[in-house]
């Protein structure tokens, strides 16, 4: 039996993507040969990462706008820094940073190092519970830093502050899971292995005319000028997780794009939710108007129900349900590849121990 | 038929491992969940990385001695970045660096924007052709690099330089190849692509007592330090490839470790360079007493005979055997993986050739 895979990341991926990732590590593309024992140049692979590329600007309408995209090594933990590398000035820089949790504070804990780091807002008050709102962000500063999703706490940011400088959105776990006007932000960022595939590599979507403005020496591996130029070749990509973030991509654009899943994830979050707020024995962790459509919060009201529960939904094959070490409680994680069935059995799962109290 | 593979990375791995890694794409240690759609975090994959650092320092030699293995993003291109970051003294750093090829001329690229750099010795004058021997290194550098195997020319380092300071060495193309004393080494690094897994991850050795002592502020994710405290996982570690790279380097245990294939590699490059130096119709690229046991670069005496070779080791099943772009000619990387068969395979090919010409 497939387990109901709510894993935080990494995370589910289509069946189907898996089944011609497992074909392709014994046999790519009838070359009689693996894909992760191919040159990264040969054309075979090459085909790959191009459609990689194009089919992520296709997904998100920047097809033709002036970004280009960019598979690259190291993780999103990566371009905490080389956001700052490659647009903060080098003499007097400034930037703003929004912090909503673990992950902006990382952010900005590395840009630290390179100029002046202005805390536009913050939901630390809080245990990071919400999106903050009505702030200002400074004409002066080199880029505006954001968290579109906030996986351990489970906030999402719905609206994103008008701004006339630049923008920075590490989109890692939530990105091709919503429509937006994606041509608003000047640098997104987002680790694989949440909506994309295995971790491994991350996408970089940069508007190319905002770069080699900062006065720096950028090291060759941390310059987005390099990585363009070289058309995301400039060492040895990430061969298998990049191939099946391919076919993660093309899985989506054959559903309909963000378009259509997006209106899948809405319907899991609202089935999900909604049971949350119905049932007595749980609460959800955030701000109802801050809800993630990605990662849904919440925690039982009495803890001594806890391990009646966890067996209850282990029992129904649900795997990867337990909080973030630094929160506690659940976290649902309902990425793309996650049916909506899978959810139901979650709701269902929330629904026997109802039933379960009850009878006692 | 499987390929005859001399790739010259990402290169031909075990074919039990292909199976093994395609296999735990769709089913992972039985938990009814791929590989790689499970945390980094959960005890089967915490299990994975700790196998594979402690493997890599067992085969080295390396088990307590002061020495971490990491596993990290980036590829050795990363390390060209990461070894001047860590072991440069931020005041009047110096280094001095060996330039034996396109590698090693990139390492020297990158760590100039960090202080002085002394090329101490270089075969460039000879088209990277030979390895330089007899030169000092001055005792007020921070640390002297050296790169053990170079791909593309096809030369390797058969002794290195005795040196009282520290010793960092780009290990990429031969890591686990042959008998060494890596005790002598402070820094060892490797991109996982050639004797150990699919491109994605970088196998780093370091001694641990070196670290600390530049006076610079370190970016998390390029700190040594960070990465040994949190035990290679800082970050989402790129589970495919360092699972690959584990399967791999069991394997190698398993067959009798470094000392079992460096007896095998020796036997591949002896049979391929006997046929090299015997064949009338080619010749060898570099000096002989630094030609590499994992690259044999050579060239067809006549070049007109080009075709002719080409289709001969093509229906053979032969990929992979052409020179690099900015050699030209042929290059056979006879890797841990490859069989001595098809290195036979190649011989009779050449031989074809010779015989096929004195027909005519």
């Amino acid at each position: 039996m497939k387990k109901h895979n709510f894993s935080a990341g990494p995370c589910i991926l289509p069946q189907e993507v898996l089944q011609q990732a497992a074909n392709a590590v014994i046999n790519f593309d009838g070359l009689d040969l693996s894909l992760i024992e191919i040159s990264h140049r040969s054309e075979n692979f090459v085909r790959v990462i191009e459609k990689a590329r194009s089919l992520a600007l296709e997904l998100l309408g920047l097809e033709n706008k002036g970004y280009s995209a960019l598979f690259l090594h190291g993780g999103a933990s990566s371009e905490f820094l080389l956001t700052p590398y490659n647009l903060m000035k080098k003499d007097g820089g400034k930037a703003a940073y929004m912090n909503t949790g673990t992950w902006s504070a990382k952010a900005i804990k590395e840009a630290k190092l390179f100029g002046d780091i202005n805390i536009v807002a913050s939901s630390e008050d809080k245990n990071f519970s919400y999106i903050p709102k009505d702030f200002t962000i400074p004409e002066n500063v080199n880029y505006f830093h954001c968290t579109s999703n906030n996986t351990i706490s489970g906030t999402q940011m719905k609206n994103f502050p008008e701004f006339d400088g630049l923008t920075v959105c590490d989109m890692s776990s939530d990105i091709f899971s919503r429509q937006l006007d994606f041509s608003k932000f000047d640098i997104i960022y987002a680790g694989a292995q949440k909506n994309m595939g295995p971790s491994g590599t991350t996408l970089v979507i940069v508007k190319n005319e905002i770069l080699g403005k900062t006065g720096r020496n950028i090291p060759s591996i941390l310059d987005y000028q390099v990585h363009i130029a070289k058309e995301s070749m400039f060492n040895t990509p990430a061969v298998f997780p990049i191939y099946v973030s391919m076919l993660t991509l093309q899985w989506l654009k054959d559903l309909g794009g963000i378009k259509a899943i997006e209106k899948i994830n809405n319907a899991k979050a609202e089935l999900l939710y909604t049971e949350i707020d119905r049932n007595p024995l749980f609460k959800g962790n955030t701000a109802k108007e801050d809800r993630s459509i990605m990662n849904a919060t919440f925690t039982l009201i009495d803890e001594s129900l806890k391990n009646t529960f966890d067996s209850i939904w282990e029992k129904l094959g649900i795997n990867g349900l337990h909080g973030h070490r630094s929160v506690g409680g659940y976290r649902a994680s309902m990425y793309n590849a996650l049916p909506i069935e899978s959810v139901q059995v979650l709701v269902d799962a929330m629904q026997e121990l109802e039933t379960t109290i009850s009878k006692k």
